[in-house]
């Protein structure tokens, strides 16, 4: 058996922290739905590795959830922040970088003939969701059951506090399922403003699924025909597939798409970009934050999609997560698991057979926490172009011990 | 007459943004809505100046529209910044400085006993009425005609792409009005969920109004009595007048308060505090951002807050203001122009008399901004706790030109 991680200063600070936030944390990053093993605090990050208040390390898989794909302190991304944080950061105005931003943006994604900054991934798909609006004058929007949109009243997945008319005019399709989209594309005729898609299938508590091409060329083909808007919500997958967008490999191209989280490897940046017949639409809009225009940000944004652009980054995390697929498939076949990796290897997600109420997956998960090694037991994972060969094969190591211990279970 | 700025280098760079930003900017940092000599870009800043990219500098009286309370690069905060940047920053889970944060709001906001962060002012007042549903189990939710509680649809005051269903639990009463209040709480019963409040009148494009303590009082015993909830929107003054609330120094307490702008003097944070009576409904609401967690942004907080609670910055900050407003009002009195320094002076809006169109005021800004003093025609500015005696001299040395030019021209 393994060495159990200590958690008496983790502990100790849950224990502050119930006193002054609500249920001691929120939200995705709250550990209170986790199993037993996981720290609610971390100290400090380098690379892929993490370190929780009491010393004990991690070889981590999620990267904060999306925003880490280079590797923490990438020294590209930290050298233009640093420079940028030296002239201005949040001033009366914009500074050079975001226009330099936008450009980039427009030179990289195919569809894109103009952009806009948030800070949440939320603002930009709420943001969207109001440009569709504003260029259709229609009120519908047509979005796939149990996707994952944002937290704003109109898009949560938890209802308290959401009223019947925050949601009143969004209503639900199958992803995948052409039938039942173009069903719901008839219902909401003629009043369908936009069809919000993710690349992929990535709701969670499920597997994974990647996009039916023709499913994708069918929202493409119902939104020319209504005259709605398609808006791909690329905020968890986006700028770590392919920096053009993650539909540009299979050749669809939405009028909008929202980003955040990889944009900026860290630094809190959302973004909006869109085609040209949406322009004028965007600019009826009125959008605004007080920290919508900081520099620094972009700045990291500008060096994370050039260093994804024009480096082999992309590449080596492709790479990884085949390797870390293959490692896992592997070790689970020795331990006689019967095991799927989900969704695209940039942002697996490992589902044991049988295994609807999770319990299975929670126990591997939580006996890879205490061994070190940091993944997510009904949440994709996310890989860094940082995960070398060797901290692949070192966190598979330690994984082989946790499917053994759910094996011995079994 | 003075030397008029030259603007190449920003007419350059808004003709790029022209082709790749909406309207080549937007919200409230476009400056397409400013008289002439608003430079739209800014290159650096430090203190309380700022240079645009044609190397002008200017004497700053917005601080990036609120986030600025100490001055650009404060030493403390930046220590703060840099120290934490350094540990991590948006990693997998939170920093203990989130813990200590929401302590030292706590401990420091009379009427807060938890605390909850995010990014954007939107973000916390859109919390605040979301959490004052789930508490009261009720929909309906009374904000002042005019008042701008952020850009999301429920509040945005651009109606573009806005339905009637995201506004049809919002209704109006006129600020500082007892009787339109009480008679707006009326028409809402039983369904009244929360009043929103600023802790003054700041609408854009007319006098301020600070409150008047029997209204705020009023406010307070509506909420009582109707079992609805008090939310002040403190975005815009919070932490800049008394760090204990915008609504301390006349005893009325919120059960929520929305805070953003000067929380970390730059650094993107928004929070929510409230009373104990709401935990439960706040932990309820699901609330979470990928940035939301980000620990440098909180550390920047705690240096800000400190430095406001435990030295004479606010102090100063005030005598600055103080300073200004009686420079003001004497030179336009030399100049025979009628005018009035209205609401805080740490937050104040000079208006001219019979200027309803404003017209008086842009050109007064714009004779100002050409001097190289950066205040705005008809939205408050902001001091700083760095504006000196000199400097504020300084500026109003440049700004007699400009009462001269208004003067010369009526």
């Amino acid at each position: 058996m393994h060495q159990s991680y200590a958690h008496r200063r983790d502990n100790e600070m849950r224990s502050r922290a119930e006193r002054v936030i609500p249920n001691g944390m929120y939200g995705h990053m709250s550990a209170l739905g986790l199993p037993p093993g996981y720290p609610q605090f971390i100290r400090d990050a380098a690379g892929v590795r993490l370190r929780d208040l009491d010393g004990n390390e991690y070889i981590d898989f999620m990267c904060s959830w999306g925003p880490i794909v280079l590797g923490w302190n990438n020294p590209q991304v930290e050298r233009a922040a640093a420079r940028q944080q030296a002239l201005a950061d949040s001033v009366n105005g914009a500074s050079p970088v975001m226009v330099e931003l936008a450009e980039l943006l427009v030179q990289t994604i195919p569809h894109a003939d103009w952009a806009l900054f948030a800070k949440n991934g939320t603002d930009a798909t709420t943001a969207s969701v109001t440009i569709a609006r504003a260029a259709t004058g229609r009120k519908q929007v047509l979005v796939a059951s149990g996707a994952y949109h944002g937290a704003a009243p109109w898009c949560t997945p938890g209802p308290s506090g959401v009223t019947p008319e925050d949601r009143a005019n969004v209503r639900r399709f199958e992803y995948n399922d052409i039938a039942s989209l173009t069903a719901a594309v008839a219902d909401c005729k003629p009043d369908l403003a936009a069809i919000v898609l993710c690349p992929g299938r990535h709701d969670v508590r499920r597997a994974q699924e990647l996009v039916d091409p023709d499913f994708a060329r069918a929202a493409r083909r119902l939104c020319d025909e209504s005259g709605a808007v398609l808006i791909l919500d690329d905020v968890r997958w986006g700028f770590r597939m392919d920096v053009r967008g993650s539909w540009e490999p299979i050749g669809v191209r939405p009028d909008l798409s929202a980003y955040s989280k990889a944009i900026g490897n860290g630094y809190p940046l959302a973004a909006v970009v869109g085609a040209e017949s949406l322009r004028e639409a965007a600019s009826s809009v009125y959008l605004t934050g007080s920290f919508w225009y900081s520099a620094v940000p972009m700045a990291a944004a500008i060096a994370t999609i050039t260093e994804l652009r024009d480096t082999e980054a992309l590449d080596s995390l492709r790479r990884a997560g085949e390797r870390l697929r293959d490692g896992l498939l592997r070790q689970a076949a020795a331990h006689d698991l019967d095991v799927a990796v989900t969704g695209p290897v940039q942002a697996p997600l490992l589902v044991f057979a049988d295994d609807d109420d999770l319990k299975v997956a929670e126990r591997w998960a939580s006996e890879a926490i205490q061994r070190g090694v940091y993944l997510h037991p009904w949440h994709n994972w996310f890989l860094a172009a940082a995960h070398t060969d060797s901290e692949v094969d070192e966190a598979l190591d330690r994984l082989d011990g946790a499917f053994a211990a759910v094996a011995a279970a079994q």
